[in-house]
């Protein structure tokens, strides 16, 4: 098992990474303070994990209400929110009552904003269940639900007391989910450390085989550089938690013209990736860049390079609509080299148009 | 004018309160930072000063999003806060715009809770228009709305970037209205100031008469009062802030018994808080509380002091389902004398009933 630390003052709190640590009860110990726990968990994921986690829970004397949402991006709504405040309080829950999210992100995402919202915040743990909530979504407290104008347009900063990354859950992902959580683990080596880029060329068939000891290694690596940008600007106020949208403007730009769940999230961010990195170097200075050992790594781990072919007028109307934007410019994170990004907001519309049409054509 | 500051770090803010503030561009210039305010209100407060604060706005050079909500506790709900959302979405509203709360509680409940919500949290600007929102919801953050099954059931601690409290909007309040924000004020002397209760019987006739310069002492005490609290616990998770619950566990039941509206909310709090100084000095070693001062300073601000005759067991089952219960037990904040008060969770179901059934009957 590897812990680390998200230091956030008096919300700091611990991530922890292994084998088998979901089914432990000494995980939850520490952090469960009342008599009730409400586990939300989704209808794929609790036939899978959800007995574990409540054996764990229950070997500790406390009561436990089960919130079974169903599976999908499409259910991260008010009506899911809904349904967990609703049963916390048909159940009489506290506000010492703990949410203990188990799941991805829509499932850490949504609990969480409910565990922020519910008598104005409860305690909340996260058992994330897929790669791209180890390394990601679950560190670093935003939590939201979708609105039928945009995602994640409704909700708030929100740190667990504890993250429980349980390696062994990610066995049974399917392929190219898993491989779409390794997209946001290359991301962090691209913005901020050359040598995580490296060790990760380096493992590529171990990652590929999901060896449990170097992904445990990895996903640490991976939340600890995550977790220190998180420190510095918890509440993305400054520019430095918004170099972690690297290849995410051009990445929810595919997503919206594709349609939701053609393209995995993983999957958009990896070509958005490369759409940014090509950017950088071909339009905005950034000789330095290597980018055919981006688009390398990045295929070895079965993740596209490609933009679809899609009409650039509209990929460009959906980047000018990205909630990084302030009074109408696009911001964009570029690249200046391998573990280096910086944040721009100086990019004319027209130069991004030409790009696109030359770049996704 | 008098500006008193809460001070909580880096979500300190100032509360400005004073005749005529709400017409000056001034008050708000130094707390807009985006080009957008959103003004939230409702159609009773919209017609009397929604004018005046539109033209300080706009005299900044801001655009302006007019968002008006029916008046009444009935619409502190989940559709309230989703008409903000969805009109601020519509109108492509960034992080930076600045939400206006313009009204009484409610308003101020609804717009700060959407305000801590819209892309996980935007500028927010309070401008009570009601004495109990100036001396109380302002102070300390609680965002919130009802729940069809309780009150204040979902919400977050957000913070105002500032308070702009205008006495001349206490003119046109109904008397009872007016009369029950009165009651918060004597609560906050009971609890914590016993020169503030005597300030205030000495200035009853003042106080009636609605003086200008009289009302902007008080308020701007009571505010003090609170935002000291407020400084010690913010998230109320000691035993601080819960003292500002005196007469409200009382005061709910009664609130709930007789139906939402029939009594003021600061009227249930007045005969509440009777009933806890009476249940303090009679049944729990109070000796030293003066109970008929506490009676006739609130019958000469036209408050009642008597709870209404309902049943006891039914306001006992209300007082068992309060928010600030943990674990099952009823926590009560009781008196020791005028100016202190103290949280207890030792009260037996019994004792509690065998009282009401006599303060009651």
């Amino acid at each position: 098992m590897q812990t680390l630390t998200v230091s956030l003052a008096d919300r700091s709190y611990s991530i922890h990474i292994g084998s088998g640590l979901l089914a432990r009860a000494e995980s939850y110990a520490p952090f469960i303070a009342g008599k009730t726990v409400a586990i939300v968990t989704n209808e794929t994921i609790a036939p899978l994990y959800l007995p574990q986690v409540k054996a764990a829970v229950l070997s500790l004397g406390k009561s436990i209400i089960e919130i079974i949402l169903p599976d999908g991006e499409e259910h991260k709504t008010f009506t899911s929110l809904d349904k967990i405040h609703t049963a916390m309080l048909a159940a009489a829950c506290d506000r010492k009552t703990t949410i203990i999210a188990l799941g991805g992100g829509v499932i850490g995402d949504v609990a969480g904003f409910a565990a922020a919202t519910y008598q104005r915040g409860v305690p909340f743990i996260q058992v994330p269940t897929t790669l791209l909530s180890q390394v990601d979504s679950s560190v670093g407290g935003k939590t939201a639900i979708n609105h039928p104008l945009g995602k994640n347009m409704i909700g708030a900063f929100y740190q667990p007391l504890a993250v429980i990354s349980d390696t062994d859950t990610l066995k049974t992902l399917p392929p190219r989910e898993y491989a779409s959580g390794l997209a946001e683990v290359v991301k962090h080596a691209l913005i901020f450390d050359v040598d995580h880029f490296a060790e990760l060329e380096a493992n590529v068939d171990a990652l590929n085989a999901r060896d449990a000891s170097v992904l445990t290694r990895v996903i640490a690596h991976s939340c600890k550089i995550k977790a220190d940008v998180v420190k510095q600007d918890e509440r993305e106020t400054k520019d430095i938690r918004a170099l972690l949208n690297l290849g995410h403007t051009f990445g929810h730009a595919i997503e919206t013209e594709m349609g939701y769940g053609a393209w995995f999230h993983g999957e958009a961010v990896a070509a958005g990736t490369v759409l940014a990195a090509q950017f950088s170097r071909d339009e905005w200075g950034g000789a330095d860049i290597d980018l055919p050992s981006i688009e390398r790594l990045l295929t070895s781990l079965n993740l596209p390079t490609k933009a679809p072919k899609v009409a650039a007028q509209k990929l460009l109307a959906h980047m000018q609509r990205d909630k990084k934007n302030e009074d109408g410019v696009v911001t964009l994170i570029l690249l200046k080299r391998i573990g280096e990004a910086y944040v721009d907001r100086r990019v004319p519309g027209a130069k991004l148009l030409a790009f696109l049409e030359r770049a996704v054509a």
